[in-house]
């Protein structure tokens, strides 16, 4: 079964052909790997003792977070991302999550670590991790998606591999306390509008954050795909903000202030805002729209198996709801085709699509376009351009090419 | 806020006493963790480039997987178990999840990996995983749980730890390619009723799997929680077989072949059958039946924080669906309560549910009980082995009881 035998090459050589001469069976006479017993099938394997913690394959290690150097002054105030063409399903394994820090990774002990609510409330509270495991909890899958995700794409197509352009995105099944419990307790003031939440770290990270978003469905999360945080995602509290930009999803959370307006805080102003064509600036768009992304082929993930039967597949996501539906178009617009969405479609989450198609050969545009559950339809980068201009680095929704070549090599490009 | 300050006592303090007295405030006041600067907060922590791949703080270093060495003659042919009562919500993360090898755990190079499908076929096939990748793929989330869970409580309360009489069971997203599809292009004889799965470790271990079954939901997978399998699950192919016990999930999945009756090996006969009372042995039983366990409190997680507002969480699952109702008892019997459920409600998945209380600090005996979609309800451990006797060591589904001290201490115990 060499490089060119197909999925539909199997499909012809049974119902044509028959056993006898079927492709596989032809194999099996002449692969050593079939034909002899190889020395995995007469040596023991390590034991259960060997790995309290697990790790990956040794031959899984191109499988990581990578950073580009140039993108930060430094690596501490800096941005790794998710290697989202290495991966299926919606669940992004913890190792993996992208990670973006002000002031690096702190590894707090977690019996130290202290919550506080101030500000208008009727009780300032301060709480211990034990306290917060006493109330109520939920478990929910949210993505997580950087504002400035897809960000150098505003001016064109730079960066070349799906991990560097849209990295900036994991999506973890959360277990936490709702934030309203939290409030609740402290009583929140008739004229407390506004929250503030902080970080522990070197940075002291803080956003504001509209009261009904509070009280809404934003968590108080301690644990991440079961386990607890890790510590380049807050460990041992985060704020979760489903739905809206990673930034306000404040890590190592120690603070929760009420007052009755925004802070206009460094994150909020100079920083997280949309500046616009004719200079002045957008604040306060914290939700990430609907978004997808064709995750394979793309440039870190060619096609090497030549033409025939060939898996497209990709993310998309929505923080304003749920994804019912993606389209997908290897010719660069001309013919759009129905994905198929496999897996839980929960609100707020990554959901996963595929595209199976007979490739042959010739050159491929390859796009998507994800649909949410208002009804909001991705949008092109020219239709984003022509009313936000080109200053922006925040959110960048827009539909994204990858042109693949006849040797299966994928490329970002860009196309009107 | 000291071990004794209850959630409860926050609401009082709220309500009925105002901001000035609160039992936050006090804190505020008094704690140096407040009151001063911490280190953490003047120091940079480290950078994106320090960990492409990440693990768990050190602070977590206490929740891994543990064996029990006296259970097998060897660490090879041996069994580590999952730590439930260290986990929230229904993932469990890779590096979490329990192993069962017969031969230890082999790391093969992916490349030279094939799965041969011979026997009653139009054409015996091989594929590579490259071939693999081409045809279709599902995303499902399903628990795996060795048949030998909990067996060793036939016999009495034994263990003294939710990790060692349960840990024998994880949860996670798998994408693979449904079996039918592989089975169908090498097209299945019509005599051809029967499958037999090998794995290509060195115990070579083989598993007969009826065709209905292999037709139906299972999955040739390749990644869990979305990255590649993990060594100790058979990297870099397993065998998906949703609600059944885990033996027949094959590791390092190498053939199937086709016949017209079971094979009769040693995992379907000596082992993985259940012995009667009388003295024979029931075979081919394989669904996993509807059971739940409390995580929190159990042996390994007693209550630190005194009386007061209380949390108990637990897990349930069914091999023959989802589990729309838990109920939970805190009294041993007397009255039974349903419990909270959060989180996803998936087929064949681990389903998390909550009972919030509000503890006296009076001696405790805590149960829960799970029904799933068809309708069965989890049995009382007298039940079951008023049909199948002691003899056994499989399929114990049984209802399982935790007592509570004063102290907060819990402790593995049988009551009638």
């Amino acid at each position: 079964m060499g490089q060119n035998t197909t999925r539909r090459g199997f499909i012809k050589a049974g119902v044509a052909v028959g056993a006898g001469l079927a492709a596989g069976k032809a194999a099996a006479q002449s692969d050593p790997l079939i034909t002899e017993v190889q020395e995995w099938n007469q040596v023991l394997g390590f034991g259960v003792d060997e790995r309290p913690y697990g790790i990956p394959s040794p031959y899984e290690k191109a499988v990581k977070r990578r950073s580009v150097p140039w993108l930060t002054a430094d690596p501490i105030s800096s941005i790794n991302f998710t290697p989202l063409h290495d991966l299926d399903g919606i669940i992004t394994p913890n190792g993996l999550c992208f990670e973006r820090h002000h002031g690096g990774v702190a590894e707090y002990d977690p019996a130290a670590h202290r919550l506080m609510i101030n500000g208008l409330v009727d009780n300032e509270l301060i709480f211990t991790m034990e306290d917060i495991m006493r109330f109520p909890r939920e478990n929910h899958v949210y993505f997580l998606e950087c504002a400035a995700n897809s960000g150098m794409e505003w001016r064109g197509a730079q960066l070349n591999g799906c991990q560097f352009t849209h990295g900036m995105i994991h999506n973890v099944m959360y277990t936490g306390v709702p934030l309203r419990l939290l409030l609740e307790e402290a009583g929140v003031k008739t004229e407390g509008k506004w929250l503030l939440a902080e970080g522990a770290d070197a940075s002291g990270l803080t956003r504001s954050i509209p009261m009904d978003k509070a009280l809404d469905d934003c968590l108080v999360a301690f644990k991440m795909n079961g386990e607890a945080l890790r510590p380049e995602q807050g460990y041992p509290l985060r704020l979760v903000v489903p739905g809206w930009e990673g930034n306000m999803w404040i890590k190592w959370l120690r603070r929760l202030e009420v007052g009755d307006q925004p802070w206009h805080h460094r994150e909020e102003t100079s920083k997280y805002t949309d500046l616009m064509e004719d200079g002045t600036a957008r604040r306060f768009t914290w939700v990430m729209d609907a978004k997808s992304v064709i995750t394979n082929p793309s440039p870190q993930a060619p096609i090497t198996h030549g033409s025939g039967p060939t898996v497209l597949t990709g993310l998309a996501w929505s923080g304003r709801g749920t994804i019912p539906r993606v389209d997908v178009t290897i010719d660069g617009g001309k013919n759009w085709h129905a994905a198929r969405m496999s897996g839980p479609s929960l609100d707020k989450s990554m959901h996963r699509f595929y595209y199976e198609f007979d490739w042959d050969g010739s050159d491929l545009l390859l796009q998507s376009r994800a649909h949410d559950s208002t009804g909001y339809v991705q949008p092109t980068k020219d239709a984003l351009r022509e009313i936000r201009g080109t200053n922006s680095i925040y959110h960048n929704n827009a539909i994204q090419t990858w042109y693949v070549n006849k040797e299966g090599v994928a490329e970002n490009v860009e196309i009107s």
